[in-house]
C-alpha cells in the first residue's frame, strides 16, 4: 500500500475505531453475551475499507469525516454482520476469518446469529444517531437509509449472498439456468450485489450527508461499481494464490466448487479484467479533480491486492 | 374474540395484506429463491397484531391508518424475521410454525438465515417509505427509526432472544447468577424484552408518525409493557396447556427446558400475574378516554389467550 494512502488508512481508522467502541454498547450492558460476540468481530483487525469510503465519499463531494462519523460506523456493522452470517456452517462454514476463530466457533452458533443480528439492528440505530450532529439534514439521513436497506438488501448484498449459496457445491452448473441468461450474468450478478453494492453505499452515503450533486452522486456511484467489482474479481484470484497466512483463513473457493472469474475465465483473464474495471474506476472520477486523490489511490490499492 | 375486535381485526388485516403484498419485492424479482422463502414466511397467517398496533397507536393519538401503513408493515417484517431466526436448528429448533412446515424446513437453514436477514433490513426501507405519505414529518421518522433500532435490538428483542437462548436446556439455573440478581428477574428481563418492546414499539410508532404529545407516549408506553408482559405470561400458559391444534406447533418449553412463569410460579400464580397485568394495562390508557375503545378490547383479548 501507497505510503500517502497507508497514513490516511491510519488516520482515518483511529477515528473510526473511537468511535465504534463509543457507539457499540459496552461489555457491561446486560446481556453481557451478545455485546461481547458484537465486539470480538468488529474489532478483528477488519481495515475498515467501508468506512474509509464512506469519509472518502465525504470529503471528495467537501464535507468533512466529522459529519459522517456514526454513518461511517455503520457501514462496518453492516459487513461485519454479514461476515458473521457469512461464516456460519450452514454458509460457508468458515472456522476461520482474519486468521482468528469465526464467530460461531467461539460464541455458538446461536450466538452468532443474533450477534450478526443485532450488528445489522444497531447499523440502522447509527445512521439515525447522524442527526445528532449539527448541519445534517434529516431528509439526507432518510435518504441513506432508503438507499443502504436496498443495497444490504436483496436488491444488494444479501440477494448477491442468495445467488452465491445457491450456486455453491457446484450447483452454478445448474442454477443459471433458472433465472440468469448464462454463467457470466451469474457470476456478474453475484459480484455485483455480493460486494460491489455496499462499496457503491458506502460512497454514496457520505456524499449524500454532505449535499453532493446529484451529478457528483452518478460519478461516485460508477467509481463504487467498478471498484467493487475489481475488488471482488481480486478477492477471487487472492482466494485462488494467496496462502494462508496473508489470507487469514484457508482458500475455500475452490473447495466448496463456487462460481469464481479464475473459474469461469482463467487466471490470467481475471487480472486482465480486474485491471479495465480499476482504469474505469480512475476514469469516473474526472469531475472530481485533485479532490479525487485518496479515491484514485484506494483504487491503485484495490488493482494490486492479488500481488 | 369480541365481534368488535374480530371485525377490527379483519379490516385491518386486509389493508395490511395488500400493502405487504406491494412493498416485500415480487417473485419475479431476482434472486427469485430469497423473495419466494420472504413472502412465505410473512404470509403464513400469522395475527398482523404488531400492524394492528401500529395503527391502534396512530389512532388513538387522533392519526389515520393510511400515515402509518409502511411502518405497520415494517413491524410485522421485524416480527416475522424473529420468528424465523428463532426457529432455527441452533436456536429453538422447531418444525412447525402455525402448523405450517418452519422457513429452514422448506427452504433449508442457508436460505432462512438470508430471508430473516433480509426481512429485517427491508423493515428499515419500510419505516423510511413513510416518508412518501404527505404530513409525515422526516424528524419523526428518523426518532421512529431510532425507537426501532433499540427496541429490536440488545436493548429489546435481541436482549431478550440472548437470555432467553442462554436459559434454554435447564441453563437458566446457572445463568441467572452470571448478571440478573435472581432467576424472577432473569424471567422478567426475558418477557420484557423478547416480546413487550416490540409491542411497545409498535404502539409508539404509530403515536409518533401522528405527532402524539410526550404525555400520550408516555401513556401508551405503559400500557404496551403490561399488554407485552401479559401476552408473554399468556404464551407461557398456552405452551403448557394449549392443545397442539390451537398452538399450530408442539408445545416446546418443557421439552427445551425452558424458564417460563408456569415453571418458576405454577400455572394457577401465572394466570392470576397475566390478570393483574392486564388490569395494568387498562389503566394506563385512561388519558384518552373513549378513543382507546380498541386498545381496551386488544388487552381483554390477550387476557383471554389461554382459555
Amino acid at each position: 500500500m501507497n505510503d500517502k494512502l497507508k497514513n490516511h488508512f491510519e488516520t482515518q481508522t483511529r477515528r473510526v475505531d473511537k468511535a465504534l467502541d463509543r457507539l457499540i454498547p459496552p461489555l457491561s450492558q446486560r446481556p453481557f453475551d451478545i455485546h461481547k460476540a458484537m465486539r470480538y468481530s468488529v474489532f478483528a483487525g477488519g481495515k475498515r475499507l467501508r468506512p474509509v469510503l464512506v469519509i472518502a465519499g465525504a470529503e471528495v463531494c467537501g464535507g468533512s469525516w466529522k459529519k459522517v462519523l456514526p454513518t461511517a460506523c455503520a457501514l462496518e456493522l453492516i459487513h461485519t454482520y454479514s461476515l458473521i452470517h457469512d461464516d456460519l456452517p450452514a454458509m460457508d462454514n468458515d472456522d476461520l476469518r482474519r486468521g482468528r476463530p469465526t464467530s460461531h466457533k467461539v460464541f455458538g452458533e446461536d450466538m452468532a446469529i443474533l450477534a450478526g443480528d443485532a450488528l445489522l439492528t444497531h447499523a440502522f440505530f447509527l445512521v439515525a444517531e447522524n442527526s445528532k450532529i449539527p448541519g445534517v439534514k434529516s431528509d439526507s439521513i432518510l435518504r441513506v437509509i432508503s438507499l443502504l436497506s436496498q443495497l444490504a438488501g436483496t436488491a444488494g448484498m444479501i440477494g448477491g449472498q442468495v445467488a452465491d449459496v445457491k450456486s455453491g457445491a457446484g450447483r452454478w452448473k445448474k442454477y443459471w439456468k433458472t433465472q440468469y441468461g448464462s454463467k457470466k450474468q451469474l457470476l456478474k450478478f453475484i459480484h455485483h450485489n455480493k460486494t460491489a453494492a455496499l462499496i457503491q453505499g458506502s460512497l454514496l452515503a457520505g456524499a449524500i450527508l454532505c449535499q453532493a450533486s446529484e451529478k457528483q452522486l452518478k460519478a461516485l456511484n460508477e467509481f463504487g461499481k467498478n471498484l467493487g467489482l475489481a475488488f471482488q474479481v481480486a478477492d477471487d484470484v487472492l482466494d485462488r494464490v494467496g496462502d494462508k497466512k496473508k489470507l487469514g483463513k484457508n482458500g475455500s473457493d475452490v473447495a466448496n466448487q463456487k462460481l469464481t472469474y479464475p473459474l469461469l475465465f482463467g487466471l490470467e483473464q481475471s487480472r486482465k479484467m480486474a485491471g479495465i474495471l480499476v482504469r474505469r474506476a480512475h476514469r469516473a472520477l474526472s469531475p472530481f479533480g485533485e479532490r479525487a486523490a485518496i479515491l484514485h489511490l484506494l483504487a491503485d490499492f484495490v488493482a494490486s491486492r492479488d500481488h
